[in-house]
C-alpha cells in the first residue's frame, strides 16, 4: 500500500512516516507544508508532497491520487490561535475526507483526541478544540470511507512500549507518540479496525490483540 | 405557533421577537444568557427563558419543550475570540438542533452568512467564522427538521424596506437587520422555504413574494 500521511512534519506523522519506510512493508508518501521539511523525508526513501491544509480540496486530492490509505496526523498546535484551530484541525481534517473521496482513496486513518465524542468530557480549556476533533470525526464517520478513528490520551515523548489499550470510552490517560504510531501503521493492516472509533492509551496488551479485540 | 428565539438579545433576535409580539400571529419565547435581559422581553409579553449555549444539549431542549418553531439568532460577536466561534457559532448550533429534535421541535430557522456554503467565497479575515457557520448549516440540513437557513449579506442598521434577493448564490450586498428579521418572520409562514438554504440581500422584490420563488 502507497500510504498518504499528512501532517508529516508533525511529532506522530513523522514517525509514522519512519515507521512505514523502516518496515518496508507498505511505501509511505509524506505531505508537508514547507519546502524546507521535505528533504528529511526523501532521505528515508519516502514519495513527498507539498499541500497547504489551507488550501483547496483539488490540491490535497491531487496529492493523494494513487495512494492506497490516508493517515491524518495533522494539527494547527498548541501555538496557534483557536481560528487556525477550525481551519486546519475541523476544516483541514474535513477537506482532507473529501479529497480522499475525490482521489478515491477509500482507507483513512484519523489521529483524534481521547474523550472528544462525548461532550461532556470536554475539558475546560480546550473544549474549542475538543469541538473542532469532533466534529472532523464525525464527518468521516459519515463520509462512506473504510475509517478508523484513534482517539489517544495525553500525548507524551516516552519511548513507545507497544502496549496499548483500546476502547469505546476509557478513562483519561497517557500514551507515548510513539506507541500512537505504532498504534497507526499497525491499524493500516488490520481489517476489525474498519469503521471503528476508539480511545487509546498505554496499557498491558500488545498492539495487535489488542485492536483485534475491538 | 410559540416560537423560541435563540439568541434573542442579539441584534437581529430581539426585532425578530418584537416582529412577532406585534404582529400578534404567533407568540415568541425569548432565549437569553443573562438574567439583566429577561425583562426587556417580559414587557412586550414574550415568554422567557434564561439559557447558556455553552451549557447542556438538555438545557436548550428544556427551554425548547413546546415550541412550534425555533429561530436561531445567535452568535459569538465580533468581540470574542475565535474559540468561542466554535463553542456559538457552531457547536451551540449543532446543540440548538439536536435540542430541537429531543423537544420535538420540527420546525428550525437558521441565521447565517452569505456565501458561508462554498468555500472559495470564504474572505480570508473571517474563515474561521464561515467555516463554523458552515458547518452549523450542513449539520442543520442533516437533521431531518423542517429547516430553513438564511444566509444574510452584510448588516446594516438601516430601517428596512421590507425589499430583498434571495438565491442560492448572489453577489455580495447589503441588507438592513429589521428586513432579515422580517424574512426570518415570513419564512415561518412560508412552506415553500422549508428545506431550503438561501443567500439574502436588499433588493426589489416584497419578502412573500420572494420567498415564494424559491
Amino acid at each position: 500500500m502507497k500510504v498518504l500521511v499528512v501532517g508529516a512534519n508533525g511529532q506522530i506523522g513523522k514517525q509514522v512516516v519512519e515507521k512505514i519506510q523502516k518496515e518496508g512493508k507498505h511505501t509511505a508518501k509524506a505531505v508537508v507544508r514547507k519546502e524546507e521539511q521535505l528533504s528529511y523525508f526523501q532521505d528515508l526513501g519516502a514519495e513527498t508532497a507539498l499541500v497547504d491544509l489551507e488550501g483547496s480540496i483539488e490540491d490535497i486530492a491531487s496529492a493523494a491520487k494513487g495512494s492506497d490509505a490516508i493517515v491524518f496526523a495533522a494539527g494547527s498546535g498548541g501555538h496557534t490561535g483557536a481560528d487556525k484551530t477550525i481551519l486546519i484541525d475541523l476544516d483541514g481534517a474535513i477537506k482532507t475526507v473529501e479529497a480522499a473521496k475525490q482521489a478515491g482513496v477509500n482507507r483513512f486513518v484519523m489521529v483524534s483526541a481521547i474523550g472528544v465524542h462525548r461532550r461532556e468530557n470536554w475539558s475546560s480549556e480546550i473544549q474549542h478544540y475538543s469541538a473542532a476533533k469532533h466534529y472532523a470525526d464525525v464527518w468521516l464517520e459519515n463520509s462512506g470511507l473504510d475509517y478508523t478513528i484513534l482517539r489517544p490520551g495525553g500525548l507524551t515523548n516516552d519511548e513507545g512500549n507497544g502496549k496499548i489499550v483500546a476502547g469505546i470510552d476509557l478513562d483519561r490517560g497517557y500514551i507515548p507518540r510513539e506507541d500512537v504510531a505504532n498504534t497507526i501503521v499497525a491499524a493500516l493492516d488490520e481489517k476489525s479496525v474498519i469503521q471503528k472509533s476508539f480511545d487509546l492509551v498505554s496499557g498491558e496488551s500488545d498492539i495487535k490483540e489488542a485492536l483485534k479485540k475491538l
